[in-house]
């Protein structure tokens, strides 16, 4: 499960780098590289910023509210949880935009609990 | 980083229990075990019900929004990855609230994204 | 400026009957009339239900908070009192798709602030 | 109708400038006049400033769409209304914190739709 995240910030941040090549090729004669981040939603958001990455947030967040209403009411529990995931990947291309990442968060979190996060990554950081 | 939410889903399945069985002894004699409940933050989210859980997560994706777009301007980033844990801690809340929980969440993220989180889920569930 | 709620408030209530006609109309042979519905927005927001008009109502506040921080940094005000135009213009479609209208949000602001909006829609109920 | 909302903004604007008025004085001998202001919530939010303001548009347009939802369930349509209610003022008391006010909002809606606010607004400028 830990290891999803992990990959799923490392996706990230290759798309994010994705983005800043297409970028700085624009306009020069070495755009190679740029057809597959074009092609990607991800690099798509950083492109068009940060404003468009939060609205995105936003937007999912309404939509989890939404589903859980309808949970409530007899709706389908998986569009819900569908939702979700589409609120945390959000929040992780927000994350990767401003150069933090998911463990960035796990730690956060780990400290308010008093979970074991934060002894997990310092013993990983060892290997 | 993965026994961390593995570990808070735990927290938060006995913080439900402990609203409930609160709720259940409501009026009877045998209140004992409601007052740990009484202090819990996240059992009083459960008694209040779903829409004061979901008005959390439409409060936490606002701060979200708002710590990022201070970052974006010379801000502090560990607010906006406070505010991002203030966000997952709430969604994992309302899903645990509706019979949900990460692990669902990160089944979706694989899925999606090809990536190993069901096989490294069915590997777990055979040991 | 009363006058523009109210013209707003018609226009509203025209479109929301367009689209029950349309719909009414559908898979019968008297669809005339449901060609100007497909054509509105309006009407096609109430066609596709209240979660869609609910989301646009989350999407519309996402724009106004950010619109509003690119203010406090020296973003252009137009853009925000657009997007500010956008959420009313949204929330009285909600209004409108649930049988209520800007008067009923009115009359609520005036009776907090002691103002004299009821006294006003009396006066123009005796007309 | 329409003086309800200019009534309004006169209300704010009063606000917004006893908010000033008494964060001019902190420090002060002169702190005359402020305890009017620390009584006003309007005044708070404006001293607490943009953030604070924009997490209650946040929240209230939550609160707008939950109240909504529960309609649509069978709940009460008073509660919708005061959320709208409540969405609208602080917007307004957004605006206001920017150098806006509910008639540039109005003066956009009739822009789009062709409605006689705006030449209501020309007429009224001549008297």
């Amino acid at each position: 499960m830990s290891d999803l995240l992990q990959q799923l910030d490392a996706v990230l941040e290759s798309r994010r780098q994705a983005a800043e090549g297409s970028r700085a090729a624009e306009g020069s004669d070495a755009a190679e590289g740029s057809d597959a981040a074009e092609g990607s939603y991800v690099a798509s958001l950083h492109r068009k910023g940060l404003n468009k990455i939060l609205e995105k947030v936003g937007e999912e967040a309404t939509e989890v509210i939404l589903a859980a209403k309808d949970v409530e009411n007899g709706g389908d529990r998986q569009a819900m949880i569908a939702e979700t995931a589409d609120l945390w990947f959000h929040s992780l291309v927000m994350l990767s935009h401003l150069g933090a990442d998911s463990q960035d968060v796990l730690d956060e979190l780990a400290r308010r609990f008093g979970l074991s996060g934060l002894e997990e990554k310092a013993s990983r950081a060892q290997d």
